[in-house]
Parts: C-alpha cells; structure tokens; sequence
C-alpha cells in the first residue's frame, strides 16, 4: 500500500484534541489492522503496537517485536523501535503486561517529547486492547502524572471521510459482495420445489449452509473474508435482524430470506438483499414494495449537510404513513421497522457517521463519507421480514450506489 | 453448537478470584466471539455483551441489543436481558459510550447481587474492548466504589485447557491447514523453471499472490478464514519471522520458502513448513535438517509437567551445539533461531500455555493443551530461512501432531 497519508484528518486532529484538552491521542493495539490505528499503519502487519499523534507533528508508530522492523518500516511514520522502547529490558524483567504497556508507552512520549505537566498531563486513549490490561496500564501512567479520556471517538471521526484509496478498497469489497448476492440469486433461480414446498438443488435439499458455501466461495475468489460471519435467514428468524440463521434449514417456497453480507478486504462492506422464491405472501409483498421506496427516499435525502437522525426520523414517518410500527412511534417495538437506517462502513463494520438521536459533528453526512441505508420490516409472528441495503458513498454532486443489485423478491427476476 | 460446559475451569476460577482478591470475573465484550468471553458465550453471534463469573454460581450473560435475544438465549447462560439493564433510558437519555458501559455494567453486578462493600470492592477486568471507553468506563465504576485488576490473564487461564469439543474444532482447522499445505506443495511440485531461475506455473510466472489465493480458495473450502492473513514469504523476507511476503514476487529455485498458515473456523490452527524448489544451497539444508531435529527433539520433550521455558531453554542448547546463535547465548539476536519455541493456540491464535521464562501455572504444560512447537533458523544476510511448525495438543499419553505433514524442503517429496 502506498505511505500514509498524513494530510487527512490533521486539522480535525488537532480540533479534536483541543475539544477533549488532550495533548496527544494515544492509540494502543494488539494488531497493525486495528480499526482505530489502521488509518495510520496502513494495515501493516504488525502486532503490539501504538501510534502517538499530536497537532502539529507526524505521528510516530512505535512496535514491540524487533522481528516486524520490515513491516513497521512500511507504514512511511517514525518510528519508536523495540531497542528504544528498552522493550527486551522489560521482557528480561519478566514485565507483566500492564506494567509492560505503561512502561512502553511512558518511555514512547517521552521520546516524543510529552512529559505530564500540572495544567497539561491529559492524554486521549484510543484503540482497541484488552480490558484489564489496558485500564491497569492507564492507572499506572496516572501514577507517572498523567490522565486519560476515550479518544476511541475522536479515532473514529479521524477516519470518517474515507481517502480515494479507501473508497477503492471498500469499492473492491462491494463489487465482491454484488458478486456473491449475483451468485446466490442464481442458485435461488435454479432451484426446484418439492411438493411440500422444500426446495431442491441438483437434486439436494437447499439450505442455509450450501448458500452459505457458495457465498464464501466467491468472496474469496475475490480477496474477501466474513470475520463477522453473515445473515442468511429464512422466515421467522430474519424478523429477528440478527439472527443469522440455522445452517440445516431448508429453504422453501413463498417464504422470505434474508441474505446481509459484510466482508471484509482491507476494508469492509455490507449490503442486505431479500429473496422470495415463487409467489410471496400479500404482506410480505407489500412490506417489499413499501422498504423499496423507503430506501428510495432515503437515497434521495441523503445529501452532504444532513443529520443521519433526520433520515432516521423521515424514514419513520414514511413507513409509519404506511401503516408500519417505527421505534419512534413504538419505541421498543420488534416488529415493523425495528432498527436504525444506517451506519458509517470502513476499518470498522459500524462506525462513522452516525445516524443516532444524540450524536454531534459525526452525526453529518458529508462528502467523503461511506454509509448504509437500510430499512426494513419484520413481522415474526407471520414468519416473513425484508431488508433492503445498499452501500453509499457521499460525494458533492451526491450519492454513489457501491452496491447496485437488483431489489426483486424474485431471484428470477435477477 | 452444543449448549456451555459450565464445569470447564469452575475451581481454576475461583482459585483464580482467590488470588486476585476479586469478587467476579467481569468480561466485556464488542462481540460474542471475543476470546476472552467466547468459552462462555459459545461464540453465539452478539454484539456489545458481558460476563459475570463468580465462584460457585452460574455465570450470567447480559446483551445490549433486544435484536439479540435468539442469539443471547443460545449461549445457554443465565441472561441480563436489555430490558432488565435498561438499556433504552440510556439510549434516549444519549448516554456516551463510558457512561453507557459504566450504567449498564452498574446495573448488571446489582441485578447478579453485587454491590461494593468496603473490604470487598475488587473485580476482575477482562475481554477486549476500545480501550479510552473501557478506562473511563472503569474509573466511573470506581465513583461508585468498585476497584480493578486485571482478569485478562484469568480469562486465558480459564480456556488454557481444551475441552473435547474445542479440540475437535481445532483439530478441523489443522485439517483445513494441512490441505493448503498439500495444494501449495502440489503447485510447487508442478512448476518449471526458467533459465534465469524464476518459476512458471502453467505459463505465467508463479508470485507469492497465486500461492495466496489457492491458500485462501483451499481454506474456505474447509470453512476456514485467515483474519490474521498469513506469511508466503521467499529468501530474506523469510529471514524477517513477521514479513509477510510480496505478493508480485516471482518465486525461484534454490530459494526458500516460509509458509505459515493461521486460519480460523470456530478457533484457530496454526502450522509452518519451508519449501525450496531445485537445489537448496547448502546452508540452507543444514539449517533445515537441525531444525528438524530440534523440532523432533521437542516432540520428545513435551510432556505434561514440563515448562515451556525448559523446552525453550533446551531448544537454544540443541541449536547452540549446533553451531547457530540463539536468543539466550546472543540476547536481541536477528539471525539464527530468534524467536519462542511455541505458543497455546485455540480461541485466539497466541494464548496459554506460555513458552516465556517469567510465566506462572499457565507455562506448565498440561493434558488439554493446545500449542505450537516451531524452531527456526534465519540468515537474512544470506536470504535464507527455514521454520518447521507442527500444533499440538498434549494427552496424558503423550503428544497428538494435529498437523502431520511432511517436513520435506523439497516440494516434490510432498
């Protein structure tokens, strides 16, 4: 990959800081691909590590294994080497690894010039590490004069206008996914109803697993993986959003499935379709044609300016003019629409912006920005749901679809 | 997957609080296969969730989204339903992220009948989570007078001992991993090389990128993904143990080449071999046969009682009187054999039993272990390196190779 781009997110860096009266965001993780340290190591294959970014200066990397100096190297940031970090002095003290960390990351800014001060000992913690380890690392260093707040927001809003580098990778991840939805709505086009309403495949039973192989068959064809797994959820168990569905079931006629990819290359993606193979119950006919629109809407509204709650809103008074519950008109409820719009997609499968009631800047859609918009309905008790998701892109002149599939019940129709 | 094995690790658990002084085990958690909670949660597919273990009564799960309810209840544990941590006041209150963790945490240890007393106000911290929310979710908990320790060690200590169906899951990825093996082999069997040495597979020249992605369409055949990538590294980027290897480079004869595959279905697996196509230079085959040796010599070694430290300690001695550095007679060496014999594999890719000198209980290895056993040799300056890798798993009867490949350079021997 090429070297990091130390432009993006500098200005709002140093905003960020001054808002949590920071003096550094101090970013800890166990691996080079940490959604909140990725943007700055590029995915170097790394294991422990930490970045220190102040306004101002280039962020410094600093690793713990002398091994990975090649792959540190590549990440194009200073570096804080093991030998300077006296990482060998602590393992030959035996360390635990919470004094470890606090030594490590106590001999890091002070290498990068950060000393606590009585007016100026805060720092913003970030990344992703374990729990214990990590707050009786912090407590340590609180011990050394310094304090912490969650820098894990202030990380996330860094990465929120995605580079035209990472709109590729999650634009490579996406042409994957409308790949493995192509290849399961052809399977679903080739199946064959038994008389109970079972469908058969080449003479099998067709199931949630044999979909689920094809599927990630083809993400791999194309670079991709399911860290996360996926959703392919006949009947009653897509009413329940994330129930991801049981492997042995055979899927059958007249009944909904509810097939949510989101894989992952460098970075992810995530797009919901939702089958029906011969002729769809009336409710859940009109429960499709309803979502459809609803995400037509939504495609329409988004535009850079808008608050994600005032999609979420608008969705709901569009669905609810339709006879549909909402979480605004039934807060709580699980059936109708029972979730939110959308989410911010990229290092993270949830992140940035944010379609939450109480969110601030981050809650602004703007150019740059990668999202879902998904609405969708459930009704359990009747056994059927339908979720429609696309993957979007938000630039100027307004939305990109990175995810244009066809929305057919109908894998015929695909 | 079958319902929680409540009985696996109860006395190490309370032995474990014992010695920390702890009430419970607090494990949290942004996903329900977290390594730390998945023992517990049988990897059920939830988001944000927790884990309350006392000694001597049932853990508790709570789960932060009503959406989760079908997943929840297939972990088989005692539940902190959403709607009994109230989850939605916090929600339209806009609770921020610590604060969030902090109440529903608070509320979850009352509703378990936990509440801080003065002599009795320590828990155990464990799980991963982003690490700014985490601390300042505990240092909220402690305003309302909870202490920490960290429990992450605990967490690994309670799943260091495999039970029958975990190993039957691990043994399933190493069947996966011993069939990329044999395709990489094959490939590498059935190339030709070009007068300059490089190599051609079936007309086109054969990069690292190709063995890759046969690797990747063998692993998902077998349900396997690779969230840690893997190394395919040639000459002396295998002589640097973490360089990955360039995926445009054309292999050639008489080079080296380190293949170390760390997939994961359920849990992972992890095996190493090094291949040389043509005519090894002779150091090279020097270093693979004592490699060799010593890899067979801890085969001989591991036994239950025995410290991983002592296997490493006589690791180096066998490879000293063979004329090579090692990390105890050249401390911080790069070349020779530089790194650990081993490491527990199973839920994360780098657990218990621990091969380090300053280790406790859980560097003692035991029936229902599951490690590496990986000797090494690197001579970057002379591009060349050489790792054998087998996973293990310890029996009172002795040792089981769960990966049991050839050890040839040659691919051909295969």
């Amino acid at each position: 990959m090429p070297s990091a781009d130390l432009t993006r997110g500098r200005d709002l860096l140093a905003a960020g800081l001054a808002d949590l009266g920071a003096r550094a965001l101090v970013i800890v993780a166990n691996s080079g691909s940490d959604p909140d340290i990725a943007p700055f190591t590029r995915g170097a294959h790394l294991h422990d590590c930490f970045v220190l970014a102040q306004a101002g200066s280039a962020p410094r990397l600093g690793y713990i294994s002398p091994m990975e100096r090649g792959e540190a190297a590549e990440a194009g940031l200073d570096l804080l080497t093991p030998e300077a970090l006296e990482v060998e002095r602590l393992i030959q003290e035996g360390a635990e690894p919470a004094r470890f960390w606090a030594e490590v990351l106590a001999k890091g800014l002070a290498l990068a010039g950060l000393v606590p001060e009585p007016e100026a000992d805060r720092l913003a913690l970030a990344g992703h590490a374990p729990a214990g380890v990590i707050h009786a690392a912090a407590q340590d260093l609180g011990r050394r004069g310094w304090s912490f707040v969650s820098g894990n927001d202030l990380a996330r809003r860094f990465r929120q206008e995605k580079t035209a580098e990472e709109i590729a990778e999650i634009r490579r991840a996406a042409a994957g996914t409308c790949a493995a939805f192509r290849r399961v709505a052809d399977l679903l086009a080739h199946a064959v109803q038994r008389p109970n309403g079972d469908l058969d495949l080449e003479g099998d039973p067709l199931t949630v697993a044999r979909l689920r192989r094809e599927v990630a068959r083809t993400l791999v064809e194309h670079g991709l993986e399911q860290p996360n797994g996926n959703i392919v959820a006949p009947g009653e168990e897509g009413a329940m959003p994330h129930s991801t569905g049981t492997p042995t079931r055979v899927l059958r006629s007249g009944v909904s499935l509810v097939v949510d990819l989101f894989p992952k290359g460098n970075l992810y993606a995530d797009c919901t379709r939702t089958f029906c193979f011969g002729e769809p119950p009336p409710a859940l006919a009109a429960a499709h044609a309803a979502t459809l629109d609803a995400l037509r809407y939504a495609h329409d509204a988004a535009r850079p300016g808008v608050r994600g709650w005032a999609l979420q809103e608008q969705t709901c008074a569009f669905l609810s003019a339709r006879g549909y519950r909402t979480p605004i008109s039934h807060p709580g409820t699980t059936e109708g629409y029972v979730h939110g719009l959308g989410h911010g997609v990229g290092f993270e499968l949830h992140e940035f912006p944010s379609f939450r009631k109480h969110a601030g800047a981050e809650a602004v859609l703007r150019p740059g920005d990668v999202f879902t918009l998904e609405p969708g309905l459930y009704q359990v008790d009747e056994g059927w749901a339908v979720r429609l998701e696309d993957l979007v892109t938000l630039r100027a002149d307004g939305l990109e679809n990175l995810t244009p599939l066809p929305y057919e019940l109908d894998p015929r129709a695909w």
